[in-house]
């Protein structure tokens, strides 16, 4: 009897250590239940598979598992304008009483009689003049708070939800799926750094450490003895097109093996991407899918995706289709959680 | 008899287990053995416990303890000239065949005399001239391997040994001590970071993407169809002073915890890092060594601490004696291995 329950008691010891241990689960789970089984899906896993083979001619180790998501267009919705237009348009209005100049000056003027279309026909140039007037003049952390205040009440004109829930599911799924095999995720975005940290990491898991975007300058300062950082109305640098591989060089420091994209902005950092020697995979998304979100490619001046589309095939790069390969386009309404 | 084999059984399977999990060990073992038991180790060693007690007020999330630590100096040593300064005369040897005018050109001059005094008395300005002059002109790729393979044979011109040899091992523990306690670990150094990234990852375990420093623009280019990163002469970033906090929030993007420098240059990271809530640490690593190492403060033109001394007391930042406060200075020579 003494054995026995020594014995029972030791049984109890183990199933309390394989709670405690990573031990492998008998029940298999679906890491990508919103993905069709489709070759998109397959492409995927079958290159995940070949990287994490410990001893094969394909392994990549952990460190050099860098998979890199543009933002938008690739993990939420660009449609019918980018999320920092909106933020900008919210911020000209709050601040057109500090401008009276802005009535009758473009792009502002537009803006302020809500007619984005006139606005954006000024096209990037006019974009980054409205970006450059309502992004700087704070410190760094007045910034951030006043993203996420905007973002805690701004509402996407079609579908009512919050911006942080315009996030593509499928790619939720992905970015826990290449974690949990050794990969580090980062978003290289042709968007504002500063306008994604302060969300990025609740809502895809990404730290702001491994976000890169356009960015302007900051000046060290103090004032009345405490240090801040001053958002200056100066260009620092623009991570699109060919700038991409250049900030993924000035952040990461790495060629990354995976890169996921929807835009001919995409496409300098999926070529750098799958030019180096091993294993290597560059994705599209590609917005086919009017029903459940939008569609648009060639003639798109939001999100562009024409070389894209002509070129894929031959370099091999996977083109997902949002109509056939996702189950599902954004989080159940359910899971979507406060802002901040 | 069936009972106890299996319970025997069961005790091995338990062993087995307990093998596999991170057991916490019966043995304590000290995670800073070069460090003596003074008042620098017990700030540190007591600002870690505090961090990473749950359920009380200092409990920081790991998600944000992230610690910076400036290289020259501080990882390293900077004396008698900076490691970097040793590379780019070396280079200036290798490519004055190429550059003929060097002969009469100063800096030039005076490096390929061998003269390294006459060559730094143009200050900051002769040395950007020389790194421009030496660390531009290639792919990213090329200069990587050109770093690595200057550090195989390169040596120290005191001590002969190796520069990655030249790594403070009481360092080497304390970054290994802060990972283990969730921190993640930052290079924020004045130097080139692309000097840095080929060999960080292997001797400090600080991969490619947590290294800030100085650099030089990047253009993206193909060449015969490979697409490459060509490294201009034109200044990109200069990491030092007020430009260590802009640099730290380009790259990581929040506010440190805890930053470790050996100079004013590091003076404002200490600053920045400090004045934020919560629980916060600064450390200055004092020279004070002149028979293990070297010894220099105030006066000195390399690493020169003259503010950070005034001002540590008030700001409650604590000052290391190299002296006084570290067992051993760099790993014993059976440790250090082939540099790539």
């Amino acid at each position: 009897m003494t054995n026995r329950r020594v014995f029972l008691g030791s049984v109890a010891a183990v199933g309390a250590l394989l709670a405690g241990c990573a031990a492998p689960s008998t029940r298999p789970v679906d890491p990508l239940p919103s993905w069709n089984d489709g070759p998109a899906r397959q492409s995927i896993v079958a290159f995940v598979a070949k990287v994490t083979q410990e001893g094969t001619t394909g392994y990549v180790p952990p460190a050099e598992r860098i998979a890199v998501f543009d933002n938008d267009g690739t993990l939420w919705s660009e449609q019918p304008a980018y999320v920092q237009l909106a933020f900008a348009l919210d911020r000209v209005k709050a601040l057109a009483p500090q401008h009276p100049e802005w009535q009758t000056q473009e792009p502002f003027a537009s803006l302020l009689r809500g007619d984005v279309a006139s606005a954006l026909a000024g096209g990037e140039q006019a974009i980054a003049g409205i970006i450059m007037a309502t992004h700087a003049g704070t410190t760094t952390e007045e910034f951030a708070k006043i993203v996420k205040d905007w973002l805690a009440t701004a509402r996407h004109p079609m579908t009512g939800r919050p911006y942080t829930g315009m996030v593509y599911q499928p790619m939720l799924e992905l970015l826990d799926y290449l974690r949990a095999n050794g990969f580090k995720t980062f978003i290289v975005s042709g968007g504002g750094i500063e306008l994604m940290r302060p969300w990025t990491e609740r809502v895809y898991g990404i730290p702001p450490e491994q976000v890169v975007g356009s960015s302007i300058r900051t000046k060290y300062e103090l004032r009345e003895g405490e240090p801040v950082l001053v958002r200056l109305p100066e260009l620092d640098f623009i991570d699109d097109k060919a700038g991409k591989p250049v900030g993924i060089n000035q952040h990461i420091g790495r060629r990354p093996i995976l890169a996921f994209g929807n835009s001919d902005g995409d496409f300098e950092m999926l070529e750098w991407t799958t030019s180096g020697e091993g294993p290597r995979l560059g994705v599209i998304v590609h917005h086919d899918d009017a029903a459940r979100e939008y569609a648009y490619d060639r003639k798109s001046h939001i999100g562009r995706l024409d070389r894209g589309l002509d070129e894929a095939g031959t370099r091999g790069w996977v083109v997902v289709s949002m109509k056939n390969d996702w189950r599902a386009i954004y989080p159940p309404s359910t899971t979507l959680h406060a802002t901040h």
